[in-house]
């Protein structure tokens, strides 16, 4: 149901039940109050389900994301409007990875019972700013406060009609490039990174727009969520596949090098760290093999990293000739 | 992401950060397993999002909830399969709500370290079963383990030309009606109703369908889920209408009468128990007035229980001709 339907219409507060946040009608009139008129959102927030006009040329694309306190962030240490946006932001990121563009949200938020409301407030300013800043606005969800510890789910509505990139095109011959920088995101990238929405877009437009350049194409994509080393696994598992990546190439970021104090090189967080947020893609027809441009400004780049195979398996090269199985591995990581 | 996403790659059970959930990657291949080719899925599980093709004569609709652990359901007590149907079957009945038939459904799902893998299915397979029933497959989500309880949030898309049904429509002199029996749904029927997206189909066919019947309309709908006393606010504010609720119409369920003993009457159970998941909707056009007809066979019945006033204000209005107002109340209940 919508954001209007637990006890929302309770006008004392201490009358709830177990199901019910206290002071949730003053919430979600609070939340209507924040939404804008849109033409395509015929039902907004407010009844069972919210409804919206669906262009007959646009494909539908849908999936969820959770983020929970001690796995994805830490209540203790976040602030609620950094948790509500990297519960967005890791749906746009999909979105990113399919190249689709957002369209709108829906989000259920599991409350601690005796959140304050100002808190609950910027959970939802988190989420429904980072989702404005790719006009995919919250239409619709669901709060409930229980015994347990914060929890929010988001699911998200994507748009495309010259996509999507899936995982199982990559093809042998295919160059690997990833959007950026990796490892060392614990150090606080993990909750301020920025979905690759508009890089993935624009490189779309390249090679299948009417601005394409020929033979370009984008044949397999994912977003780095788990880590390098284990991310593309799916896309060589998916395309049947292999796939040569080489050390040298890899930007490293600056926080991997931070990171290093902890026994592991820069290239391991590099290599196995989670929750980076760049997209990994492989490419047809491009050529040359582009340097990889190392850089912490943010920005997406296109940085060339590794040769797509026909044998399966997936391989580390190194400068000096060396080549050894990537196994996948990511650290077990503590707030 | 989908299903996929979650370390799903690796191939050591042993080997895995905190945001894995161990032996996850079976559980995926176990889930891709289930799934039935459908022609209207383009990208199925296993992605970073599912893609599905839209008709452009539907209208979209779209909307989240969750069932939390101690909140919706009790993990000590409740199997598996059924906590995951009711987390489906809670997103179905606001299908229900909206006459609007459902689509397709992505789920997180959020458990406890340590849950068995069968354990996990079972969660899964009473969520797909429950959307299987109305053609409403699962087609993405997450799932991570945490050191919190269990909590399953589903997003449902729902479809129709002829509809929506919303809250906003009742008028002065429509009838309310209510689909089934209400009250005492702790005892066990809140995690076993059968959401009302059948009846509620049928009663839009004959308003606006084909063979609709000449000035009979539904004009607000809504699922019972917090209770009559409480639902009801939702349809008056929306409309800007009030409400007369007639005490002696009341379906009142069996569950409502053995509840009885903990001192409050069947007819308040009835009132303000939460969760029975039937309809309570506003007709126009209503040729007679319909009797209440009392039943506890499950099946869904259109039961008249007052009328829409265009004065504010819900009232109860007692055999004897005494009126008083309907303030919501919902009891405190724990599992």
């Amino acid at each position: 149901m919508t954001l209007t339907s637990r006890g929302a219409s309770a006008p004392d507060p201490s009358v709830y039940d177990s199901r019910t946040m206290p002071g949730e009608f003053d919430f979600i009139d609070w939340i209507r109050s924040q939404s804008r008129a849109d033409p395509r959102i015929i039902v907004p927030i407010g009844d069972d389900l919210a409804a919206m006009k669906w262009d007959a040329n646009d494909l539908l694309l849908v999936g969820a994301d959770q983020v929970l306190d001690g796995v994805h962030f830490d209540s203790a240490v976040h602030a609620p409007r950094d948790i509500g946006r990297k519960a967005m932001n890791r749906n746009l990121s999909d979105c990113a990875a399919m190249a689709c563009l957002p369209a709108a949200a829906v989000a259920t938020v599991a409350l601690p019972k005796g959140t304050a409301i100002e808190y609950a407030k910027e959970l939802f300013l988190g989420m429904s700013e980072a989702g404005e800043k790719f006009n995919c606005p919250i239409i619709g969800g669901d709060t409930s406060s229980w015994k347990g510890k914060l929890a929010l789910s988001v699911s998200i509505l994507g748009k495309t009609t010259i996509g999507p990139v899936r995982r199982n095109g990559a093809r042998p011959g295919d160059h690997l490039h990833v959007t950026g920088p990796l490892g060392g995101s614990l150090l606080g990238r993990h909750m301020t990174f920025e979905p690759r929405i508009s890089f993935a877009w624009m490189m779309m437009q390249m090679v299948r727009g009417p601005y394409r350049v020929a033979d370009l194409n984008i044949t397999a994509m994912i977003d780095l969520s788990d880590g390098l080393s284990r991310d593309i696994r799916h896309i060589c598992a998916q395309s049947s596949v292999g796939a040569i990546i080489f050390s040298d190439k890899i930007p490293v970021h600056d926080d991997a090098v931070e990171m290093r104090r902890d026994g592991h090189s820069p290239l391991e967080h590099a290599l196995h760290d989670g929750e980076d947020y760049e997209l990994l893609l492989t490419m047809a027809g491009m050529p040359t093999e582009q340097a990889a441009r190392p850089t912490t400004t943010g920005e997406a780049s296109l940085n060339w990293i590794g040769t797509i195979t026909a044998e399966p398996g997936i391989f580390l090269q190194h400068s000096d000739g060396r080549r050894e199985p990537l196994e996948p591995k990511a650290w077990e990581h503590q707030f």
